[in-house]
């Protein structure tokens, strides 16, 4: 099989592109929209208009949040390779990873396996936050250093699922998830944006194994302003400098 | 001024995101769509109907074109690194450089060129072609290595612009300008995709610095797919396998 | 603690650079090796003259082996920006991930816990291939998809560890494991480079976190080479046309 | 030719892996030492006892400046992709662009260009200078923010150079250069550590094209030492919120 992989993604001859078995030119520019393209080519199928309203607010949710890493990093790399953007987004999206962003997945697999047939909502988590908590290890899509006492974006965000009718078994078991791990941790941990994407695009038919993709997206749109700005302001050279006097060098002989 | 930069894109607090003077809860998700939001971030104010609608429709038209360099350079990152879809998609994102997407930027200051107050049209046009010409330099954003006589896009995309009433001006400079290299040349070369993308983007008022950034967040929707697809074929080994029995050892002693 | 972190690394004023304690000018340049110095800005301290060796030799095992998916990233990316070769090398470096190279930690790592005090070798050995035969999974260091029976590149790496005279226990670890997995597999797998490649660093200093970023040091200089054989021959575009050509497209909706 | 490339570099069978002609296990592992083989492999032959010392330390020259923008960019990408070095290192050595290391090659060209056969080095020098000086361009491989009066890395460099018996003529040229250029600017600008690098590497060989490739080897291995150090300090959360407090955000609707 791999020795003759095929790809059914798209082809192209002389006078046309075909994308899916759909032609790009009549059936998908100035038809389609990018979101429900990405969707498309993602996921194999168009989506429903709920389905695209609630991708594109996930979309939207993860655009921006002001100066992170990914958007420090970026600024830096455009100050040193003027006139390629690409360079510059690349190395920022490097860090949309395992930390930050992973937690998106990791949330939406726990709801997967919480709703698979014949699993028990209030028992799989008990015991899935016991285990979380047996093992030391953060429970993802919870908790926020900033927002306290609550993220303010999963709100919204169920607002609009509801709206469009779906996703609605997802949030329920991830609020419940929420309630459970309050209880056992004795205070109140804020369901968070990751949670919330997770969720949602999980209730659209995002598979889990895209959802990073679905960040990367997102974070380029955001990282596109911030590259705007750069070329205005040269933080680079001004973050360089903060962080040169920041951490201070200690001879390690002595 | 470089000494205390400030940032005109988002601050958080604990209960709030505020993003360019918008509440990102209470004005953004799901009110704005995420090419609206795209557009925000970039010019800084919101886009009108129109423009939104033809930024949509240049984002889907450089999102998927087969397996190009980006796509090749993703899957195999994908098939090296598991599990971080991140760096696949930085490491394809860095492909969309000056001589496939840069075009696009090349053509778009063409037509600002063009269209500053003052310059004649057709004078331009003819010292544009004539001196490309000579310097031996393919004029941006003309041409195509597949798609002959004519790019199919570029017709679609202007009307998409048409019927959204924008960008007008800089399609007729973009046709007038290929008429002439058609003439000088003897011979038709095409208006391309990357030409007519940076014709209407400069039309809806995307600066011409931030075009290269509106590419990739294209392509990383498009790259999306493609890391669906490596997950299920692992195309990757297969490619790796082209390339070695493809580019045979010769022996530099010999 | 991490409100004010310092760093040991470098420092310089108006006429000196000082790293980790010494002069750059008086002290490194053209008195130390590049490789002396990587050892000791990983280490914190100079290695001796047998460590340095089997670290060159290590690095020197790394850097090339063909038209791997590194190399033809690397080239691919050279070939759709022209003038950046860091863009180029990110972008192959990349692929520097844990199926091909994240072997040599895994092994290290195995070796490293084997040659804990107290630990009994025979044991060790046994409990550890079967624990990783029962999970079905590879054990790291070992195998090779081409070369068989054996690996050409350990036996003369450990030679060389030999004549050093360093990193004797791990090899020994290394072969124990070897001959265990080859007697519960009931049939022979090499000790390959990563394999030995682990077991040498581990044996002269280097911690197990720093040996990804020995590769990735390793493998830039073998895609250097790549680079500048790539501004001769361009193979990104007949790479970019083979692959086109060999995955061919299949309608989907078929 | 581009349908049929082929490749100089490396070919390996069940048995062997063959290096430019050379069998890696017999002729380079544990007998050519890493810098010795990064010349081999990018200029085809191998270097000199000079040419190599020579290499080596242009190597350690550009290793480390303490927490330059290459290393910012790692560190921030290490800590939120915990476990990949290969992303942190790669998102580093995107920075080595066109305005910190690009004028090694710059300095190179001119070097080249002014010691081509016929070309006379006291009207090349001064109208190379005017020409800069007149087009209001940096000299490249002169000048330094810090480093006043002079740049303490060439005069060692210089002296390394003289002690190998190689490059005399490139560094002739770069203080001739360097004279003239304070002569015509009535003030010192110090020849800076990339301009006298750039000059010994044209001196030992290294095609120009390949300078850059140079500089991401040994920033590569400057890296690494910040990684470890990022693995122990978690210095990125707090550049992270210094970046936050020291950019503040300004409402744009004000």
């Amino acid at each position: 099989m791999a020795d003759t992989p095929k790809t059914r993604i798209a082809t192209s001859d002389e006078t046309s592109i075909t994308v899916r078995g759909h032609d790009l030119v009549r059936e998908l520019i100035g038809r389609r929209g990018f979101t429900e393209t990405l969707y498309f080519l993602t996921v194999g199928e168009f989506p429903s208009a709920a389905q695209a309203r609630v991708l594109d607010a996930c979309l939207v949710t993860l655009m921006e949040h002001g100066l992170t890493p990914s958007a420090i990093v970026a600024r830096l790399v455009a100050d040193s390779v003027p006139g390629e953007a690409q360079a510059a987004l690349a190395a920022g999206l490097l860090t949309v990873g395992s930390v930050f962003v992973g937690t998106m997945e990791g949330c939406a697999r726990l709801l997967k396996e919480g709703l698979a047939p014949g699993v028990q909502a209030d028992a799989y988590c008990r015991d899935t936050v016991a285990r979380h908590r047996a093992e030391k290890k953060a429970m993802p899509g919870f908790g926020h250093p900033l927002h306290k006492p609550d993220d303010p974006r999963p709100p919204r965000l169920f607002e609009v699922a509801a709206e469009a009718g779906v996703a609605q078994a997802e949030i329920a078991l991830l609020r419940k998830l929420g309630a459970e791990l309050d209880r056992q941790a004795g205070r109140h941990l804020t369901v968070n944006a990751t949670g919330a994407v997770g969720a949602l695009l999980l209730g659209v038919g995002i598979p889990v194994e895209a959802m990073r993709a679905m960040a990367v997206v997102s974070r380029a749109g955001g990282l596109a302003g911030h590259l705007v700005e750069e070329g205005a302001t040269h933080s680079g050279r001004a973050i360089w400098r903060m962080v040169e006097d920041g951490i201070p060098y200690e001879d390690p002989e002595k």
